[in-house]
């Protein structure tokens, strides 16, 4: 009887032991994720799109999807990037809001956001859905979607 | 010696049956996937706007990102539809193309494509961005990020 009660403490103890460290993971995968975005901004307002591109998966499938374009692999995202930002005015200053981070695996996380530029002429702005994977660098977007107003 | 040449062909078979298991598996999840995204299709050309959601997650956290906007859970997800295409002229006829379905674990895969509508004045036309999920209803739409040209 003792044994019984021992043994249904112990699996009690291991599920939420379990429980816990889920949670842990998945809150420390939403902090990795979120440092992801807020160097990417940080880089972004500092004029340096190489550094903004840090936080792109460096492979020949990484994705930018807005419109009607797909752009595919991380040299010509940056190209795209490069050539649609020419300049520091034309980069304005960045934010990303309201982040919604949600784990679909272990290693695959989507990220709903909505980004701004303020810039002098204009605010353009919309949202974007990134998907992240955990690569050997840490979490890095593989496809983005991008659409604005 | 012939007692490791077993175990190291035993195990090159058990190797071989799990590779090609998790390639069967892969293929039959893009299989299903692509069922759904045809039955939804099919029910939009039949002016089904309600068939045409059943490829979406019964859920209240179903997401669908457009331009600026974010509509979430299903039901509101549905109303937009209806609101947006209340007659068939506006629906016109849908079709999807250039499809890549990815798997991103056992239960979540994404899929990027194209989409166009035929109707008598213009013919709207961009991309999607679709994340699925493995629900007890079987591979249903939880996110949609839709951007047009």
């Amino acid at each position: 009887m003792r044994y019984r009660i021992v043994l249904a403490t112990s699996l009690l103890f291991l599920l939420g032991v379990t429980l816990v460290s889920g949670q842990t993971k998945a809150a420390k995968d939403a902090k990795a994720i979120q440092a992801v975005l807020d160097a990417q901004v940080a880089a972004w307002n500092r004029g340096d799109i190489e550094a903004y591109m840090d936080g792109y998966d460096r492979s020949a499938d990484t994705v930018f999807v807005s419109g009607d374009r797909v752009t595919r692999g991380w040299q010509t995202v940056l190209e795209r990037y490069k050539k649609s930002y020419d300049s520091r005015e034309k980069m304005g200053v960045l934010t990303f809001s309201d982040l919604e981070i949600t784990m679909l695996s272990k290693d695959a996380a989507v990220v709903l956001g909505r980004w701004q530029l303020q810039r002098r002429q204009d605010q353009p702005h919309g949202r974007f859905t990134l998907l992240f994977k955990k690569t050997s660098a840490g979490w890095r977007i593989i496809h983005d979607h991008t659409s604005s107003a």
